[in-house]
């Protein structure tokens, strides 16, 4: 018999049928009767003083029911940590796209031209775009309070200590890592490699852009229904802001149409409830593809320097890193980022000297936010295209170097933290086989890459549940994730049948809406399916125990010989006849569960020394074969190899979606998006100058590789997979472009362009 | 130091602003985007085969969008205990008002004007109205099938065995409580005192009639907004008749304007949805007040025939009684009603010969509803007045005949079931004193009467709550009641800010939602603050240990040694200094509290013999002054004392308007309410022609006494209030007018001319 009836099992998403027939209702779907249509007005330069706004004009405007300033707004910032950033701006704009007023009225074309008809006065201020820039001395400053700011956590109220804006500077965030001594590390190396890689930024393109309509009730009562990742967190700030209880306000997101790390964040969910107050009828903005651009950004570009120094016989004696992020105007996780990120800068292996520093910067460009990796998959573009760089120049396989290297399990990492679970040589050994590492023929046309991965799951976090099962066997699973589209609703309703020995099919599944679903910190860092994949597990487990119980109370049995399967209730000295759960139940049994992952991300600011930085960390690795037209620098991607231990695929199928899905996000980041900035000015914001990969720029072969370790902290030993398949792509298909052409890229993307220049260097033409 | 912070105090209902200024929505408020407005067609006729509905004109009618007969419903019946209702008419109509098709449409205007194009060909058929006719052999049967109709308990899914409608017969239900030998209990008597009492059916007449509003997705779930007391009741009812997962289906209730007993039963519900199915568009039907009255009825009225045997000594030695319900043609909570009223027919007396038959009947007449008491006021009038008749012609004192017959604590009702916490004799005299029973002056001008209170509360009932403190301090209650507009939400955030002291303004109460509220039997039988207060208690106590026990953890301190003030944690050795919750939270701790009251309503069918019958008793009594004008026949009430042991008054000026609003509805029920009935037509459907108590009508004061015995079950000791000060209030008046001018009127209402006629007979005259 198997071990398990429903987890394990590839069950196509229960909501699959309903999103391709068009049946299913987004967030921007949400109407109200009597809503508004709201829109923004944002600034057209990169850095200026506010002079002047008039708003008579819009005002006047036949149609138009409520024009919104900071004037009507609490004087207040928000922001994910540090609170940078102003709802509608006061007194500076900072980007291109900054938010300066709004304007509700009754449909979107009357308020578009309002906002058109408001005049803003602005005086121009000297701008900074790039990180040099920034890091200049004499450069102007983005926020020239920045000492003054506040600081608020992540995961829960409290300060974060080792945060330390640098005021009157650019510097946002400095994190140190401090492992060893790095200079004498350098010292006793038989080799020392330096190397300095770029990563652009790229944009997150969830299909349903960004959303939110506010219904202000006449209590004052408020609710939002924004396409948003984390409601729970949305609640909170909102509340914040308005200095409303949290009781008072309601955020609904329910499934939305992708996210990636781009809905986490305060956006227009202030403006909404801002012009609903003042228009007193509910209002509603959908963002523009163009203002998801130029409001949202994407994701977190900058630069980094490695050095490595390295023994004769390929042991890592020491790594110095420096990265350099663009933060943009607008920090949002960028400090979170920063700082995780340095810590697995110098690559999941063992190395005894160790320097990281990572430099969040403040530029007078929209502010990036979380996307997928947070981080990690710029980091390891760097860290794992130099591992093959090293490799090469000491003539080892770069497979070997890595084995060589790899950290083990019950290791150290470098800032203190005992790993467990480091299955990262098996995955390594797996990701090679899978490309025909150990089968090349010579003299063939086809380059093999490998990349580890290593990914950290945010520390401290909350999830909560509660199962229903209902008097006619049916299940609902309330759960505060909101499924962007990865099928964890899928997940938590075969984890509840699991444990309820109920169908799949009879069991709903209630996500994102914070009056209805317990508290979740949102589905962000690959945490969706662990966090709240225990806690809907515990929640089922608790209803069973209560059916059981009432059931035993009743039958003169003891409950641990009692069964419940579809619907019913077993007894042993009955085996043909099940009782129906009904005749046990009043309306329904309420289990609940809790789960709150380990870690505080809390870090010595000197030396980043943190016993348990994060959750749980994952491990993986990814292998790339391609082919390369050395004339047109154009890169085949014959296979890729996605291979991860997942602890326990809770649905085998949508574990290889998701793995497919990053891996796709990886070449597309690896060869085509680049969001292009002249100066302050994004100058491709829509998806016609964006290039988003489609059918034919998809490896020939993705396979996804799953390990089951159970080794997990999830659900019967799982682990997330949300981001790590993103982590390696880039790297691996680098270092295969290099295997095969003997040309190392180090700036991201690899269009065919640069990939030719580097084949095909053009000698200098003197102009006439 | 006081007990108690908050509760036991008196604090406006939390919602009492925002209800007298208008600003609160009520479920009739909802509405949709792309809304259709829904009507009924009823029958004309009380009892009358359907030949033919033509429904081709109405379809055709610009605006019309959907209309729905019974071809496009299920083939079912409804009901709350006896499926014995059809949502649409298929083949005979029973009553006036019975449902035959309904029409959705752009408005209301084009909605009713397509009801009255739609051809219905009836085939009129004998019918019965009163009981002696639908008693009378060869009588026309109303329910020719009755003995195939499925029965579902009403406070589980069981069958409820001693119920045995009689089929070929209108005898719905025949309930039998057999005590001791009732034949030698005469004989052995020295007085045998036959009386016989008649009732009339009231109107429950809630403010906001009856409304629901259907949503259908396009995935097939269902959401109804309805002002309805017990949603997950109707829930529960809903998704049986459609076939659909329970899960599946939503109800929203929050806080109706008034419910009475009269919104329990599925109405209009299954209307909107089939409409709404068939439309694809939300559709809203709201009741004009005729409607009111011609489909939901009121108060169930019937005759009552009461023998009493007594000692010389003022001894109760043998009652008989039999109590003829005029059912209607729709038994809805008839068969409880029946059967608990047998109970309490003989009073709340210990006789050793008890014999009750209660008949619950069928007539071609709108199926009364469940109605504030159950039928309890109903029975008692009879059994109450008779008191003071058999007290009269002992000539004892009714108060003292009533002590010395009275239950005391320990005894057994003639059910069997052991009684505990009677109070009943406490009660007596303090309604006594408080109309001066003890101070009469010779000769004064001023009647005074008494009855006895006895009220069960239904048993074997659930209510579940979940309590969120959040980590600004604030909570929210969440419970399946629907707070109807007695205060039960204020009163469960009494409770839950006396456990987590907090101030109770920091407390919302979301009510009525089966999405977002835990389940509960609902708001019906006075077990709304025992039965949801309990649950409330048991989650804020839960949500209050884990905020302590992280807070524990946290500071190295023992949990019993903190305190939880005011959304802050107290640590003994820093007694100046709290520290807020949120530094222990992430998010919001979650307590969950379940309450099942006890008893289980099963009876043996041939004695009525129950363990425990009720999850509760309540006892009161109520005392009356009046005057009377002895030439008009009007009545003035001067003082009316209602007195209850409710074992704690979590607000005490709820209970004070509860006390008040029951009393002016039993004064109403006295002396102007009667649903008029010619055949099976209401003559007086609406609020020009039904008497409705005003502000000339009721008492010149009314004395709210309350006895806190701490006795209940309920928190705190508490017991229910909703119903027992309605119970006593028609006897008391009665027995109050024969005290003064000697007149002993035996059917309601005591209208002046009914009163005048008594007082002054009018001799016969011949015509001549």
């Amino acid at each position: 018999m198997a071990e398990f009836t429903t987890v394990g099992r590839p069950i196509p998403k229960l909501d699959a049928v309903d999103k391709v027939t068009g049946r299913h209702r987004y967030p921007l779907d949400a109407v109200l009767p009597g809503m508004l249509w709201g829109k923004v007005l944002r600034s057209p330069y990169p850095h200026a003083r506010i002079r002047r706004i008039d708003t008579s004009g819009a005002e006047a405007m036949p149609g138009v029911m409520a024009v919104l300033t900071w004037r009507d707004l609490p004087r207040k910032r928000v922001g994910n940590v540090i609170k940078d950033q102003e709802v509608l701006a006061s007194d500076v704009v900072r980007y291109v796209g900054d938010a300066v007023a709004a304007v509700a009225a009754v449909d979107e074309g009357v308020a578009e031209a309002a906002c058109r008809a408001i005049e803003v006065e602005y005086e121009e201020l000297p701008a900074v775009f790039e990180v040099d820039e920034a890091l200049a001395p004499g450069a102007p400053v983005v926020h020239e309070d920045l000492a003054g700011y506040e600081i608020r956590g992540v995961t829960t109220s409290a300060t974060i200590p080792f945060l330390r804006p640098q005021g009157g500077t650019n510097i946002c965030h400095h994190f140190k890592l401090r492992h060893g001594d790095v200079a004498r590390g350098f010292r006793e190396s038989d080799h020392v490699v330096e190397d300095e890689f770029s990563f652009q930024m790229i944009h997150h393109a969830p299909l349903e852009p960004h959303s939110s309509l506010a219904q202000v009730l006449p209590s004052g009562e408020v609710t939002v229904w924004s396409s948003v990742q984390n409601v729970h967190r949305i609640r909170q700030w909102l509340a914040e802001y308005f200095d409303m209880a949290q009781s008072a306000v309601r955020v609904i997101a329910l499934k939305l149409g992708g996210g990636f790390g781009g809905k986490i964040t305060l956006t227009l969910e202030p403006i909404v409830v801002g012009l609903a107050r003042k228009a007193g009828q509910p209002v509603k903005i959908v963002m523009t593809r163009s203002e998801t651009f130029i409001a949202t950004g994407g994701r977190r570009p900058g630069r980094m320097t490695i050095k490595t120094g390295v023994s004769h016989d390929g042991r890592l004696l020491a790594r110095q890193v420096t990265i350099l992020w663009n933060g943009g105007a607008v920090s949002e996780s960028g400090p979170i980022s920063a700082s995780l990120t340095a810590l697995i800068a110098s690559g999941p292996y063992r190395i005894p000297n160790v320097h990281v520093d990572s430099y969040l910067l403040y530029t007078n460009r929209v502010g990036p936010r979380a996307f997928r990796g947070l981080g990690a998959p710029q980091v390891f573009w760097g860290t794992e295209s130099h591992m093959d760089v090293v490799a090469r120049k000491l003539g080892v396989d770069p497979l070997e170097f890595r084995l060589r290297n790899a950290l083990e399990e019950g290791d150290r990492a470098p800032w203190g933290e005992r790993l467990h679970g480091v299955t990262l040589k098996e995955c390594l050994q797996r990701a090679a086989a899978e490309i025909g590492w150990f089968d090349r023929t010579p003299g063939e046309n086809v380059g093999r890459g490998l990349a580890s991965i290593w990914k950290w799951t945010v520390p401290g976090t909350l999830s909560q549940a509660l199962v229903k099962v209902h008097e006619d066997g049916t299940v609902a699973v309330m759960t505060g994730i909101a499924d962007v589209g990865t099928g964890s609703a899928t997940a938590m309703a075969q984890i509840a049948a699991e444990e309820l020995g109920a169908d799949v099919r009879q069991v709903s599944v209630v996500v994102g809406d914070t009056e209805l679903t317990p508290y979740d910190y949102g589905s962000t860092s690959s945490r969706s399916t662990v966090h709240g994949g225990n806690a809907v597990k515990e929640a089922a487990q608790s209803a069973r125990r209560q059916i059981l119980e009432r059931a035993a109370a009743e039958l003169g049995l003891a409950a641990e010989r009692l069964e419940l399967r579809q619907g019913q209730v077993w007894r042993p000295d009955r085996p043909e006849e099940g009782i129906p759960v009904g005749r046990f139940l009043q309306g329904y049994v309420l289990g609940f569960g809790s789960f709150h992952g380990g870690g505080q991300g809390l870090f010595d600011p000197e030396t980043g020394a943190s016993p348990r930085a994060a959750h749980e960390w994952k491990y993986g690795a990814t292998g790339a074969m391609v082919e390369v037209d050395r004339e047109t620098g154009r890169v085949r991607v014959k296979r890729l190899a996605s291979v991860h231990d997942i602890g326990f695929a809770i649905n085998p199928l949508s574990v290889e979606t998701q793995i497919e899905g990053a891996v796709v996000m990886g070449i597309g980041a690896t060869f085509l998006e680049e969001v292009v900035f002249d100066g302050g000015q994004i100058v491709n914001p829509n998806f016609m100058d964006y290039l988003l990969p489609t059918a034919t720029d998809v490896p020939d072969e993705i396979a996804p590789v799953v390990i089951e370790s159970r080794k997990g902290d999830g659900p019967y030993g799982a682990k997330g997979i949300g981001e790590p398949p993103i982590v390696g792509v880039s790297p691996a298909v680098a270092n295969a472009i290099d295997d095969v052409v003997g040309a190392r890229i180090r700036d991201l993307p690899i269009t065919p362009e640069r990939l030719a220049r580097a084949l095909n260097p053009i000698p200098e033409r003197r102009t006439a």
